[in-house]
């Protein structure tokens, strides 16, 4: 029997449970719908166990004992008492989720999404060898993970690492959260997409508008990008907009943990080498935050729809 | 033969030494003037070489070995080589301190100030028992200090950990650092300086003028704090503006880091119940940063002077 590890992605559409090595190989994938509660959450649990049962038979089939059950959750948890305690956007609050599991008898983990993908990518993709990494997931909002000294670092109850509300600009735009000039207001992809339909609005000769079909509602930050690479002005300059406010944010996350790498995951970071060639540049021009300090590193995440099940099973590593 | 531990804190004008024990008791003080360097380190280095050599005297008549010397350093160290590699104040650039000191036969550890000064108030200051504190110096600039897990965070190389040195106001006021917009520039004993001086001239008949002696040479934090707690309504609102942008640094690092407790040391710290009380109602009204998530104490550095020297010399504790 060899020992084997479960990884599970709560994400706000689909959860995805699979079976890992600790080489960081998916031995078996499984996905169900996300119940989203709409009075009780046991509903959401019920089908959680059902999928986990599930996994667990077709991990013995396999000859592979499940040594520890890891969650990525893309919310607020307790990873003392294993409960969710708040995600917004599938309407999870207090959950006792490795309560509710405890008589599959596996030991259960939970942390926040972005931390489980940065251990994934620290451990076996773009960040392997590095000791110390920080990684930000660029999407609807902005996720972080921290690794400290090959470490996860989660902080009280695993709440810590909130990367994406750092205020960055005081009594700048409202954040869902309920602050104001978060990161996450002026440098997720949500904030790339609103720099892009604004400016096609001003701009009605930009090459933005080829690119989305003549249709704003297709519009979005690959518009911009994809117009910015062939020269266009308008979209250079969301571009630069972009860049400028990502890049302060990650000389920031520099000065605080000067860590060896920044890796960048989430939707924007499709744009790849050209992304980090402007951003190197950016971040370049100012020492990366400070003077006579060691280079950081701006990377690429590669492990991409696999990080969270893998992130979550390693969790579990320890077991 | 008791085992004792060397802490030398380098300030601007003065460097201390002293010699303290595990417990944290200083049973021996001295300090020299800090020679700031114009052409060659060198007189700098044979001053504290002089110094360390009369304390390991001292500690012989004591009847304690010395297991180790560290250094608490105002600016950008390499912890790797125990270079001091950029202090601007004192004009320090690449200077090789532990090379220098091999002879003396004993560990040498440097680290930046406010790192040795959270150590201190971690270990036997106001934060004992935490594991988990940031700790911030409200003084000309902002200091950085960080424990995570009961172990000083550092970053690479010993680089990280520049609290002060972080985007709050994207294109805002010039740092000294070079950035524009840094929390330093904001929130600093210096910023607070500031705006009370700027008040003053708006307002000729506020209080604050008669706590400066109608000379605005004399005004500084203490001047709007000490006319705010007697109520006069432009000094209220210096205060108010500089607690806001304190409070949203407290609340960034709450997000960042989610430690057990935030310490305030420095000038404005001296400000202390008063201080407390403010940050707390501001970062309260914002769940300290997030919501579901454990309190964060907000506390006042206790070990003021002595805090350099004791976390210098705690940095050899493992030696």
């Amino acid at each position: 029997m060899k020992n084997v590890y479960i990884g599970v992605d709560v994400g706000g559409m689909t959860i995805k449970c699979g079976i890992v090595d600790k080489e960081g190989n998916i031995l078996y994938k499984e996905s169900i719908k996300t119940i989203n509660p709409k009075q009780s959450y046991m509903p959401f649990l019920i089908s959680i166990k059902e999928l986990l049962v599930k996994t667990i038979a077709k991990a013995k089939e396999l000859k592979c004992t499940p040594k520890g059950i890891g969650f990525g959750i893309p919310g607020v948890v307790n990873n003392k008492t294993g409960s969710i305690d708040y995600v917004c956007n599938i309407n999870l609050f207090h959950v006792p989720l490795a309560d509710y599991l405890k008589d599959l008898k596996i030991p259960v983990h939970l942390s926040n999404d972005a931390n489980v993908a940065c251990l994934a990518e620290q451990l076996f993709g773009v960040a392997k060898g590095y000791s110390s990494v920080v990684l930000l997931t660029l999407g609807t909002g902005i996720g972080g993970g921290v690794i400290i000294d090959n470490k996860l670092f989660e902080g009280n109850e695993g709440k810590g690492a909130e990367l994406g509300h750092v205020t960055m600009v005081v009594d700048g735009e409202q954040c869902g959260c309920g602050r104001k000039g978060c990161f996450e207001a002026y440098a997720s992809a949500s904030a790339l997409n609103k720099y892009t339909k604004l400016s096609m609005e001003k701009n009605k000769n930009s090459l933005m508008w080829k690119i989305a079909k003549n249709d704003i509602a297709n519009a979005n930050g690959y518009t911009s990008f994809e117009a910015a690479k062939k020269g266009d002005v308008a979209a250079i300059d969301v571009v630069n907009k972009y860049i400028k406010y990502l890049g302060e944010g990650i000389l920031n996350y520099c000065n605080i943990f000067r860590p060896e790498a920044i890796v960048l995951g989430g939707g924007v970071s499709n744009q790849g080498d050209y992304l980090k060639g402007l951003l190197e540049d950016y971040c370049g021009r100012q020492f990366y935050g400070y003077r006579e300090t060691p280079k950081v590193e701006i990377l690429i995440a590669k492990l991409k729809n696999d990080a969270g099940i893998i992130g979550a099973a390693a969790l579990c590593f320890n077991d």
